[in-house]
């Protein structure tokens, strides 16, 4: 019977679900481990420190359907966590292998650096179990493969994190290599089949029956190659849709049926607020109604029959259907290919894509959002960052086969520059994206700066924009307007980011005016170069997209209502 | 009966055992608690990211005696833990306060930014629970001073961190002042008055009846202002002592009675090995023995009665007493200051500090850790990383009223960077230290590297020390001697330095042989500047100190005899 190394086991599992990159920091407890990964064909992109690595896996994954993330049993591993905690929070599966001191050092009693010093050894994999959907701490090489499986299967079926810990002498173990003949499970198996047809029908038939009816694209559905879906759906039900915060970057913004991005005060253009609440059917692709992605629960969609498709179920109005988000799409798009057209709800058309009629002097937030939509290409993928930018993008049209995601449920800043490392990484092995379009805050960059020593260097060429306006402005908006502990202190990002990859030909932009960074933006060598480019924005302290003043004045509006003003 | 708010609470308590500044990261969980920091008369120090704030803090307690870091919620909280873990595995007492969302937000069931989207508010409280000694999220304002106290009690009775959660609403409810007349436990209590008694006294019949006694500084009863006993007790043993790595840094290097530092294979110099292993008597101030402080497990002190001063006990041989380290030291300097001499156990003198007696072509590692001998200044707080560093710096000689230290146990690499800004903002506090001299590895300043743009302009002068040797030397000595994995890019840290405080008179200097660095070394203008200077030394990819390849030749030797060759 064939053998191989339960570390060989593991990266040909992490293979066969389509993972070619692995990310992550070497340590002395994972390094004969990472000795296995070039021999399963698999890439190691060494990342400059752990946090950066965790989000490059979650933008890797954002794309590719599936990421994983190497670290070192304890500070490795823990400097990865705020990583695992947002992809467990935005449904991403990033499998967080965790390098073991060895089983026999475990059981010496012995003080092993990396540990607390008590002896005690499943104290990481306690804290891991609370940002996970399946946890194993590999200790007995007949297992493993078992373990292993377990874990990954767990891990694509609820989208969510996984952690493996593996010592090196259980990854220098034999197995058969039996197991591999039984393929890890990618896809959702139906739930129950007349369930999920009766869904169908059901969802059918109340949409038929509307008068009003939108589809909404959120994110509560998303992974497992839902993108796919998307576009082919609306094509089939022809009928008018929106997006919310986290939905958006996956449909077609070109699309004759976009109507605009939907967040309560927060929606963008104005008119999509009415628009969506006097609908009266809304076919929802995942609602996830957290409060940054509705506007700080400033929605009211009480007026309609909600259709909520999840993962694992889809409810409408107060039924709840046992049924998979995989199979009831397909058959959607079949039943309406084939269906009369339903009610066409009138929603006023969005004004076509173009140059913003004026150029400001200052670079005001609005006019950014409104002009970066011309500088887009197709081949674009945005990834924005939490912030004043996560009020801005929704304004910002997405051309057609262009994407992007911002983390708009866990929003932790600094997330974005890692994610972009991961979503380039990706876009070179799949060749679906020619830039990557980073855009953040630099109270933000200055998290995880280190990411564009591989920006620079991996991947497709990044275009990044730096919304420089000395501070933490989104903190601002709810408390500290003018308190210092919203300021940072002012770095040279051009400088610095030459200074990470002073090999490589960066060349970073400083612009003050709007009507300078109008001019870099329609300059095609600037837009079409290869190499590494930022753009450092001087911006107004306090300014933010009118959607965001939106979303904060009601706030503010609904605080006094409630202290009875 | 006057009043107080919970947080201005909170603050004071902080304030009261002698915490002047709090380092963090905003976010908006914690805005409104921010609000009370500097009415309480503390500094709010903003970190560029929360695991520099977590080390920061660290390295604050280290001189000051406890820190204080606030996060928010989630995101905040978990990027912090590599460095509250490394806290608790070094007992560093740093509170970590973290903005929690308000209670009813909790209670109403929407769903909140930063949390894992599943409406659970107590999985990061769990987390935290694994890397403290005392945790508690406050939730109602009536108990809420009670339980501050207890976590505070808790972290400077155990010498470990704590955690409190606490969000605006309770942090702004107010409670009686009447606890503040209570306060904290800042000092440990005697144990058993008749134990202590006769462990002291059975130190001293020890000590006195063995024919080759010596002290040993090292880890493990660190903290709680115990540095102010060691050179008083080596004052009145008048007995040759030496240190560990861990111990390094608290005990005066020109008494006459300093003798090296011993770590096994790898102690220094060669001699200290065979000295401290023909020794009968152990005075052991807080024995360590973890991997790392030995020489990976290569010490061998079975010849000698060990007296193992301890935080909770003394041991005696196999007998343990219930006594407090601080209450047995005195007792021990007062004892011996009446006592006879005891028997003079001959060691071989130190030779004298000097500049080395030539000069290699390349910055070759013995050398410079010679070299740096005559660098140091008394006032110098020198911070040293794990790596190659720590092998290095043993053979580096602090003149006397110099101090360090090294994260020994733990070996988290970046943290050094991140602890030098705390030490440097405690420095300036107490004027205790004119001087920050921090000694990294670029592998390790690549994780954060953000530290230098507070190094640059908080506290007194820095001088950063980089070891530039294109990757992790120190994990190609465990593995991977040329494997990729263990190289990381190229960066320009001199211009890293410069940008990341562009309005800071930053010099940096690349040095590429032993006689420029020399050179640098010896020029005045460098040595006493008031700017912060930043050295890039080029150095070999595989040479490493003596120390430190003694005992990895060690441990080759060890597991080859283990594999029976």
């Amino acid at each position: 019977m064939p053998e191989i190394l339960i570390g060989e086991y593991l990266f040909r599992r992490i293979k066969e679900i389509g993972i070619d990159s692995v990310f992550g920091v070497p340590g002395d407890f994972e390094l004969a481990l990472l000795d296995q990964v070039k021999p399963e064909g698999l890439s190691w992109v060494g990342t400059p420190n752990e946090l950066v690595g965790a989000y490059a896996a979650d933008g890797y994954a954002r794309v590719k359907g599936a990421g994983a993330l190497v670290t070192t049993f304890g500070p490795g591993e823990l400097s990865a966590l705020c990583g695992i905690g947002g992809a467990y929070t935005e449904n991403v599966p990033v499998v967080h292998i965790v390098g073991y001191p060895p089983i026999p050092a475990q059981k010496s009693g012995k003080i092993l650096h990396h540990t607390l010093g008590d002896g005690i050894f499943d104290h990481y994999i306690r804290i891991s179990a609370e940002l996970s959907c399946a946890t194993t701490a590999l200790d007995d090489p007949v297992t493993a493969p078992s373990e292993i499986d377990r874990v990954l299967n767990a891990m694509l079926y609820h989208s969510k994190p996984a952690y493996i810990g593996i010592s090196e002498d259980i990854a220098y173990s034999m197995v058969s290599d039996e197991y591999l003949k039984t393929p890890l499970v990618q896809t959702l198996g139906p739930a129950a089949p007349e369930a999920e047809a009766k869904a169908v029908a059901e969802i059918v038939r109340t949409l038929a029956s509307a008068k009003a009816p939108i589809i909404m694209v959120d994110g509560g559905a998303a992974r497992h190659n839902w993108e796919s879906f998307v576009n082919p759906l609306i094509e089939a039900l022809k009928i008018p849709f929106f997006q919310t915060m986290i939905g958006k970057g996956v449909a077609n913004e070109e699309s004759p049926y976009f109507a605009g991005s939907y967040g309560g005060a927060g929606s963008w253009p104005v008119k999509v607020r009415s628009e969506v609440e006097s609908a009266d059917c809304i076919l929802w692709l995942g609602n996830y109604p957290s409060d940054f992605n509705t506007g700080i629960f400033s929605e009211n969609t009480e007026g309609a029959t909600i259709i909520d498709l999840q993962r694992f179920f889809v409810k409408i109005g107060q039924t709840k259907y046992d049924a998979r988000i995989n199979h009831v799409l397909p058959k959607l798009i079949e039943a309406f290919n084939a269906h009369p057209q339903l009610a066409q709800f009138p929603v006023e058309p969005l004004a076509p894509v173009a140059a913003p009629a004026s150029t400001p002097q200052i670079i005001e937030q609005d006019w950014l959002w409104d002009r970066l939509s011309t500088f887009l290409q197709p081949g674009d993928l945005v990834v924005t960052e939490t912030g004043t930018c996560q009020g801005g993008i929704n304004a910002t049209r997405f051309p057609n086969g262009s994407h992007g995601w911002t983390q708009g449920i866990y929003g932790s800043i600094g997330y974005a520059a890692g994610s972009a490392v991961g979503a380039s990484v990706a876009a070179k092995e799949t060749g679906l994206y020619k830039r990557i379009v980073l855009i953040t805050g630099e109270g933000s960059l200055q998290l995880t700066v280190q990411a564009l020593s591989l920006l620079n260097r991996l991947g497709v060429p990044p275009v990044v924009f730096v919304l420089n306006n000395k501070g933490y402005t989104i903190e601002r908006f709810f408390r500290g307007w003018t308190a210092d502990y919203n300021d940072v202190p002012m770095w040279d990002y051009s400088a610095l980011s030459r200074a990470l990859s002073p090999e490589v030909d960066v060349k970073g932009f400083r612009v003050e005016t709007a009507a300078e960074l109008d001019g870099l933006l329609s300059d095609q060598e600037f837009a079409q170069a290869s190499y590494p480019r930022i753009v450092d924005m001087v911006m107004d302290v306090y300014d933010g997209p009118t959607s965001l003043k939106s979303v904060f004045a009601e706030k503010a509006k609904k605080m006094q209502a409630a202290q009875g003003h």
